[in-house]
This record gives C-alpha cells, structure tokens and sequence, in this order.
C-alpha cells in the first residue's frame, strides 16, 4: 500500500499492507485528519506510545476491510470513522475495534474523518473531565481550530454558552456562526476582563499551557474547571493555589494519545463516551464537521504547511482512496 | 450566654442569646472543635464569610434548643452535631438547619463535636472531588491531624490504600493503628520516592500548598487527583502543566468554610453527601471520632496553644456545657 513517511520532507512510500490483530479491523482509507500533534511528531516532539506504528496519522474514515478474529458488532464494507494511535497517513491501516466508530448518518465519509480526535477530545475533556452542564460558560481558546469549531457546535447544542479566543474577525465570525456569543479577539483584548464580565468561565479549554495559565485561573468561575489539552505556550508557570482555593476550582491536564486502548480511563472508554454524547448530535446533523479544506496524500506537505500557518478554520483533510 | 471573644488575648463575654432564622436551629452546645481556621481568623488571615458572626468556632455538638419556622426533620432535645460559618465557641449557636447531622449512633455527645470539620472535610474532598475508589492509593499529608486520623479510617474502610506523613514515629504509630499502611517519616525520607515505590497516588490529600506542589505532582499516579485543602507551605508555587498532561492529572483547590449554605456546591449538598457517606461508618463504629484532648470553655486559649504546637494527634475539643 502506498503511505507517507518522512519527517524533514513528506513523500510518498510503499509499505507492506497491515493484517488485523484478534482485537482488530483493518480499514481501507477514505480520508485521513491532519492534527497539530503530526507537526510535533514530525519534529520527534510527539513520539507515537509504544508499539504503535510511526507512519503520522491520529483518525482516519473509510470502510471495514478485515476483521480480527475476536471482533464483533462490525462487517466488512462498514462505512467508519476511526482513532488511532498512528498510521492514518495510508491506504489501509489496521485499529483496535474499540477505537472505531459508526459514520454519521448525516456526514459524507470524507468529511467523518474530521470526527475522532475533535469529537473524542471535546467529550473526554469538555463534559466527561469538565463536566460542562446546560447554562453554564464554555470558554475555548482558539474557537477556529478543529478542535474549537467542533466545540462550538457541542456545547452550543446541549445548551451552554460559548466564548471564544481568536486573532481575526473573519475566525471570530465563524465562530458565531458555529453558535459562540462571546467572541474575543485576543490581539486587541483582555480576555480575562471580558470574561469576568459575562460571570467568569465555568469550564475552560486550553491549548496555550503556561502563557494563559494565570489569566485562565482568573478568569475562572467559583467552581470552575480549566481542561489543558495542549502547550503551544510553554510547559511550566505558576499557579495561585490561593486563587484555586478560593474558587474551589481544578486544573485538569489530559492528552488521548497516551491512553491505554482499553481499561480503566483507556481510548475505548472515551470513544464510548464519544459515542453516547456526541454521535446523536451528529446523526441529526445538529453537529457538523467542518472542513477547512482537502489536499491529496500525495500532498500531505501542502496539508501542514496549510495546518502551521495558522490560517485554516475547522479541520484539513487528506483523500486517500 | 457566654462566649468567647477576643483576637490577642481570648476570654469569656456574654452575649445575647441567638434566635434562630426562619430556616435554622438554635443548638445548646455540649462542645465545640478547635480548626486551625480559628488560629488564623485570630491573625486576621481567615475572615468569616459575609454575613457570619465574627465570634470562633466552626463546629459543634449539642442538643436542639428552638427551630425556625419552616424547618421540619428536626424536634427540641435532638442530640446532634453541627458545621458552622462561624459562633461555635459559646453556650448557644444559630445555624441553618441543613447544617446539622444527627449524632452517630457508637459515638458520644461531646466528641461528635470532633466530626462536622473533618467528614464534610473528607468526604467532599477526597470522595466528592477526588473520587477515591476501592483499591487505589490515598496519600494524606498531616496524617495524624483531626483530619488525617478521619481521613485514614475512612479511605481504609472503603477498601483504599493509605500512606501517611507525619514527623514523629509516634504519630505514624497511631496512623498505623487507624488504619494506615505507608508510614512515611517527612523528616527522615523523600515522600515521593516512597510513594513512587508504591506504584503513585491515586489521590494526595494536601495542607502544604505551594511548597509539596512539585512534588505533588510527581507523586501522583497516572490519572491521579491532588486535592489542596491548606496552603501552610504558601500560595504560589511552579506547576508542571507538561507533568500534569503526561500524567492526565489534576489539581483541585477547595474550602468549605466559603461555600454558599444552599445550592449548587453549598455546605447543604457537602453536609448531605457526608451524611451519605460518612455517617454509615459512624454509626457502625467502623470509623471513630479521634480526640486528642478537651478543655473548659475559658481555657480556649490553652487549646489554642496545645493545637499551634503541632503535637495534637486527632481534634482538641472545648466542653461548654
């Protein structure tokens, strides 16, 4: 099969075909996502966890073409959307079935690959470690991201008030659109002060780290949660704990790479998780993936270079077959 | 009736008898716990909530005296204990209703004054906001403080591991008797290589604050929960937001003492959950009030003394009537 390995420069390798382990299917790939963490991997910021394979790739759609000998609840031909630990950058690529879930009835099999990583970090960190509950503020730094326009929509459809962080007024309009009502431009504005003015933040999802991690305890509500899911703004700052105390709010770090597949806190449970909270909402269409744009496997270099520059709104996908 | 007053020097007063509210208790107290709230509201470092008498004391057991009017669930004689905003150190105390617990069944009138600080303590932090579960490591900072003796024989009766640190071997010999399996001496050896050893912390129950922070956190177990309860070791210290991703981990701060009476998050739902909770094993015997000592009313101030010196193992107690 053909697949894209390489890390100075992308391109295109032939590598044997995978075979299912007794746990798993293997599935002919339709679309592959492009996530942040492939341009860390890339760099060697973001090893793959042991034993998986160091093709890039975190989710993929297409449909079932084997299954392992233990596997039940999926045929071949199944049209799914996948998580995965690595290897989506290929025409096949083989996953526990745990990590597979069902195409939305409402989304085309290409765009489902914008699903499983926005999907399952919105429900593992806003509502399972968040537990963002109806009238309650969400507030997403980078509200254009794929991440935060799947955020958005979720959080919007089961009732919380959304605000956003973004650096442009075209990504703040998007994210109205998606459902947001507080938009903040972060180049002009303090967001801990407007923040403060709706009430202050009953969940926050960061992807800042550090830089943000004073003005987000601030801009917290009694109560409140502050979910990190990523670093682009260094790894260590210090923390008020006065402040948390006084708040009686958590700090929650949490990535889903480095999950175990299945057990206690494992990728099965958040996809299952995934599955109950999100896939009805997609399913009506009331959640819809959005899809920044498309570029060929062959062009997976374009793809990331479009993904680094930080102009894309909602998710890049790669077609595969 | 006569209370204590006073900031530098504590002594008897007389004051007005209280009323009870519409939905509060007057109780007659039989005896009152010393919190080291008391010891820093006397600095001036712990004001009372808006709207609480300015007079010490945080917790008390008694018999009912009067009810207000809408209050319903409790009769005039009730043996019962009680959390406080604050008044606890007098003859008579108002507060509101669903802040009193019925005295445990195996337990005596004046040591459950020893109860309401330490089981709403334990239960909404390490049971509401740290989930401890059968079979996981609880670590306790302070273990043979009111808090860690309670702490101890809870988390062991629910089937969880403790480890424990204190800085005598006669406090960890006690810990050892309550229930607790990993004695830790902080002045002869490094916790977080001990509790490393032990496999990590599924929950840390922490009084030091800033200074056990980093350490904290690396004592913690995958999915761990560090509960900060004190800041005796400061209020702001680095975090490792890379520690705490990796670890998929959390810092949660809280106080009780500032907590609405009613609602979301209020003393009414952490007093139910403790009742839930904790009462179960009170009643049984299975958990016992651990009192390190008891002083007459207008010796308040030696209790104080006995509680700043450190060498308290479990609750000291003020018999009023």
């Amino acid at each position: 099969m053909r697949a894209i390995a390489g890390t100075d420069q992308l391109s295109v390798v032939t590598l044997p075909d995978p075979e299912p382990g007794p746990h798993e299917v293997v599935i002919d790939v339709v679309a592959a996502g492009v996530n942040r963490a492939d341009l860390l991997q890339r760099k060697g910021l973001y090893p793959p966890p042991p034993g998986a394979v160091d093709t890039l790739g975190l989710e993929v759609s297409g449909r079932i073409a084997a299954l392992g000998e233990h596997v039940s609840g999926w045929k071949v031909g199944d049209e799914v959307c996948a998580l995965l630990a690595g290897g989506g950058y290929a025409e096949k690529v083989a996953v526990p079935a745990v990590q597979v879930l069902p195409k939305p009835t409402a989304v085309d099999l290409v765009s489902a690959a914008a699903l499983p990583e926005v999907a399952c970090t919105v429900a593992s960190n806003v509502f399972d470690a968040g537990h963002l509950a109806s009238g309650e503020l969400l507030l997403i730094h980078g509200g254009s991201s794929g991440i935060g326009t799947h955020a958005i929509q979720v959080a919007h459809a089961i009732g919380a008030r959304v605000a956003v962080t973004a650096r442009t007024a075209q990504k703040l309009d998007r994210c109205r659109e998606l459902g947001a009502e507080v938009l903040i431009n972060y180049a002009d504005d303090d967001f801990v002060d407007i923040i403060r003015e709706c009430g202050g933040a009953d969940v926050i999802l960061d992807i800042m780290g550090a830089k943000y991690l004073e003005q987000n305890v601030r801009a917290l509500n009694t109560g409140g949660r502050l979910v990190i899911i990523g670093m682009q703004g260094g790894t260590k700052a210090e923390l008020s704990i006065a402040a948390l105390m006084t708040k009686r709010a958590s700090v929650i770090g949490t990535t889903l790479r480095s999950r175990p597949v299945t057990g206690s806190n494992s990728k099965a449970e958040v996809v299952a998780t995934t599955r109950r909270i999100t896939w009805p909402l997609l399913d009506s269409g009331e959640v819809l993936p959005i899809v920044d744009s498309t570029f060929g496997l062959a062009d997976a270099e374009a793809a990331h270079a479009r993904l680094d520059s930080g102009d894309a709104i909602g998710k890049i996908l790669l077609t595969v077959n």
